[in-house]
């Protein structure tokens, strides 16, 4: 195997609460630990395909730790593989693949750790594939990989919201109110499970249980019985009514989008008002669970991240992705790494969340 | 002059933080200073009609001063003079302020302390009109109580505001994407003005100062131009396009309800997203503004105000408000004290604000 | 097995982020899953042996599963097995384990949760091998116990001194000092080195890794020689020099206690502005680690605990304490839970601190 | 009067919350409201003196207005008029103040802006008076500066200072202790004045009021007896006790410096145990007052005064500072400013606290 001298790393995919603790931990160790030194490549797989990089050193990365975003940019819409180009005043899709790995070669790129999703470690995949050096990082503020026991700017996330309900909760309280709050989470529900077991919801839905919204007009009447005349509603932006009615066909990609069509948080208001005839507000966090300095334990999961990476590109794990089996991390195969990780209904959270009360609607 | 001998105190309208210091200040003032005793009405001015009342002590109140809501309850909706009953199976109007009276001389209530908003404070006139010793405390988390120069409350919005902006920033950023907030303010921009220059927002988009959203494009093109590829939009409620197109004349009653009408944010986003061509994302931070624990600042001044109040009952300083005259809170007329103060287009404030490169659209 | 109806549950030890939503997941998971009723035993083990118990249902444990505290009370000090009384006027030592046992028979308490640290667990331990069905709870906010991934309130407590580093950076920098946080941790450093890694410290000193004073000093002279003109150092109150030197002999027991002895921050202090000849200054955080509302991972990690305690009660685990081997919460002999947990200094962690650049001084 | 077209800015004395901002406002405003260039003059008057200076455009200060500390640096040592220098071996003090006039010629800045505490403002106030065209911004955490309602920095040290008092409450009601807090203020109590009201201090001990410790123990044994089993002290650094005692002589500078003499937090703390038997704790918040984002509030005067600076060289108000004369910023001569403001005993705010039931041990 040849030494390596110089890595590589880009950021892909949404932005994230730890990216630049990741960045900053790759930089220092391969500098530190391994005396090699590391290219930054800007706007993800973007600046893969076009050659925009800077050398990193350690001024680079001073102060970064704590600070939300990603010093390196991204993208989440750059495919190399299939890469949108305007032909003839078409759009059109281009493998661009063969470019990037000129683009390494040319900056003596000896390993390249990816930092992104599902999205990205599969991109990931494709160049390991054809023998590209690569090493992922698993970033989804979903929690969404299966592989890897946390991503990084998952709790960050879960507190973000978690501190929203927290303020519904004084507000709901004094008018006797319905509050619902519409987090992110398209295919899995973690933010919306772990925020509402944490802010003391009523209510959660999530896309792994379709409710029934009977049900869970029912819980609410049955909470107002008991002299408690308010509920929190935590909705998960992919939660589906059984039946499928809720389901909305033309969230077709992975993409966080909240202004399209009025929102699931806005239907479901208006139908619990209806069943419940009590008033009902709405908050639609949006981005702001994508922003903002991560919280103490993603900075410390992030840093061991990016640290570990350098580990798995100087030991060769190539095709593997760095994951967190408590308290290692570990390398794993990228192939297993990309499959999505969905809530159990049957698992221990959900059975705890249950046991103090919050309806699921089902 | 009769001496005072019990106070009854009230909470009016909707949840604001630092409701319950002033409740706690209230009672302590009330009771270690010049030994009265408090009665505390609850869910506001339906208890008065209903005779709901409960003995508050130094106990009831204490460890209290950080928390959000408003121990006593509170309605937006009952006025006594206007009060909604069934009648035949119809909804009607009566003038319940006669019962209200009665309930206060049954309790042998010397002093009335109403801690409301312009609605609040209005039926407080009226009482007192009618001889009722009454002092009102203003609460309105949008600041637009004209003889104040702060409102309780008002500083947590627009810290919870801002907030939010710091956060949207790091994902803008990364992102290149324009970020929308939609805060509270239907008639008057305080939070968006005040969440706007503390966040750093590029646009701020008030209802005192109607804006050209081809002004607004041109700012946002303006600013890509330079290099910064993203922009941060804040927006109150209110706020509405030149020409009146972005009136919703539906918003006749001063409610903050988001829930309605898919909300200006989204109407904003659609436009600017054609405009500029840019991805453009919205928050919709609802009641999240109204809840949580008070900022330090507004546990003083709520501190100071319903100690002020007691003064004021006890100076007999009916039909008055405390207002605070900075460095002092000093006792006004209520006549004087409901008009609504709006944001001044000329004022210092808004004119620091464009110094820094902040569009207001106009 | 005799049906469990009414289970017990106490809080001991140091107060703890987190201990009210674990005794709120205890009440409602009893109540809601299994129909058990629920006694809260009154400050700990005092309460235990001088029967000072009330009757818990979901009213009394409505809203705090965010607060900080514990709405049962807690001592440090009482010990059934070694009471502390006054006989002849002289503090004297019994044996008051029968008299509790007979309190729990007294009040028909089938099962006994105990949620405490060391301390404690040790003496639920005995307890059971006195027959008593106990299932014990971990708590310490120094993570420092074997047998489970984590303890409730050690997030809150690393995030509470995250947030102090975060801020004297900003100060370091500006001012070109050296800015030293003592936090907790007599016998672990799980806090200094967690909340040195996410706050970016420089320098980390523990008890696992006594420290060579000079070793400090080249590394903060090294730091100054490249620019970087200030340095954090996070010093946990349980480190100690090489050669021992800086070791307090007198901290004999196990209690955090920053007023004594004017603090190994201090110390370190005086010592680092000789040898440095940089301005240095000292933050002693204290029991504000301790306090404030639980994070949200806090809050989840309690809840579950609560709920699986209840389970393990009804399951028969007597004699064991649940713990989180992640993903899951176990049933684990309490012989093998109330074992110390200590940093490994070659451990990922402290491997991924050093390749950052941090220094332990070793 | 000669054309302004260059200003320079400079920050002096201690880190404060908000400095960045008020930088930011300068430069924005001074080139998009005035077309006129700014240079930034490094490390306070250091900068001054030895002619190290850069120019600043709007790159420079974006996306600063939440960051904490100050991008050109400060010191709190370096007054030009009485400059310390090394001269045959020993310590000098030279006049330096042409050297840096000719340095402000040299760069053509027509008007010196700077920011800075009491001792920063007379250094400009003897500028001025050498003809040089200065205008002060007011800085001070301590918000003892006359003529300006409040100074920036103070709200966000008040702020967390008040957050770690909410975090003592749990920890102190829990375990029935006393728990002192030691927070920043020499000469005036301000912040513990602030922090102590809005956190619900059971005692607040301030320099402007000389305290008798046995009237605090007594305080604090009445509230025992009320069954209030804890109590939160808050002691500023310059708190002393009646007879004066307490007073350390040894502190003639001004200068924040919680690692001398153990400090006037243990000092308490160990009397209190003595004369009321309670367990006692100290916290020591030191310079993490001075540290961190700055609030909404104070990031809006922040904003103000950098922008009303400009405004004010621009129309000449040499000599003066800007100050907030609620609601306006309004320029007044340095020789008013830099008076101090202290604590009125007899104010409205002490005298709202005592009413709700705050010992000053008076």
């Amino acid at each position: 195997m040849k030494a390596i001298k110089r890595i590589g790393v880009l950021t892909g995919g949404g932005d994230c609460p730890g990216l630049n603790a990741v960045i900053r931990a790759v930089v220092k160790t391969a500098i530190r630990r391994y005396n090699v030194e590391v290219v930054g490549i800007i706007n993800g797989f973007h600046g893969l395909v076009n050659d925009v990089m800077v050398p990193l050193n350690e001024e680079s990365v001073a102060g970064i730790v704590h600070r939300g975003g990603t010093i390196l940019g991204t993208t989440n819409r750059d495919n190399p593989f299939r890469y949108a180009v305007e032909k003839d005043g078409e759009l059109a899709f281009e493998d661009r693949s063969e470019q990037c790995i000129q683009n390494l070669r040319k900056h003596n790129i000896d390993g390249l750790i990816v930092i992104g999703g599902d999205g990205s470690l599969n991109i990931a995949h494709q160049f390991h594939a054809k023998g590209v050096p690569v090493v992922g990082v698993p970033k989804t503020i979903d929690n969404d990989l299966s592989s890897t026991d946390y991503t990084f700017g998952f709790d960050s996330a879960v507190t973000t919201a978690t501190e929203a309900i927290d303020k519904l909760h004084t507000t709901a309280e004094s008018h006797h109110r319905i509050m619902i709050l519409e987090v992110m989470g398209r295919y899995a529900g973690w933010i919306a499970l772990y925020s509402g077991v944490a802010g003391g919801a009523d209510v959660i839905l999530i896309p792994e249980i379709p409710f029934d919204l009977g049900k869970v007009c029912d819980h609410i009447r049955a909470r107002n019985e008991r002299g408690r005349k308010f509920s929190i509603v935590v909705i998960a932006e992919g939660a589906s009514e059984k039946g499928g009615e809720m389901v909305v066909q033309q969230r077709v990609e992975k993409s966080h989008d909240p202004i399209r069509l009025g929102g699931i948080g806005q239907e479901i208001a208006h139908k619990l008002e209806l069943c419940t005839q009590m008033e009902t507000r709405v908050t639609v966090l949006g981005h702001v669970q994508r922003g903002g300095s991560p919280t103490s334990a993603d900075r410390i999961l992030s840093t061991r991240y990016g640290s570990s990476a350098v580990d798995a590109v100087m030991a060769g794990y190539f095709g593997h992705m760095v994951a967190l089996r408590t308290p290692k991390i570990v390398p794993v195969p990228l192939t297993e790494a990309i499959e999505m990780k969905k809530v159990n209904p049957q698992g221990q959270l959900v059975q705890a969340a249950k046991a103090v009360g919050i309806s699921f609607g089902d």
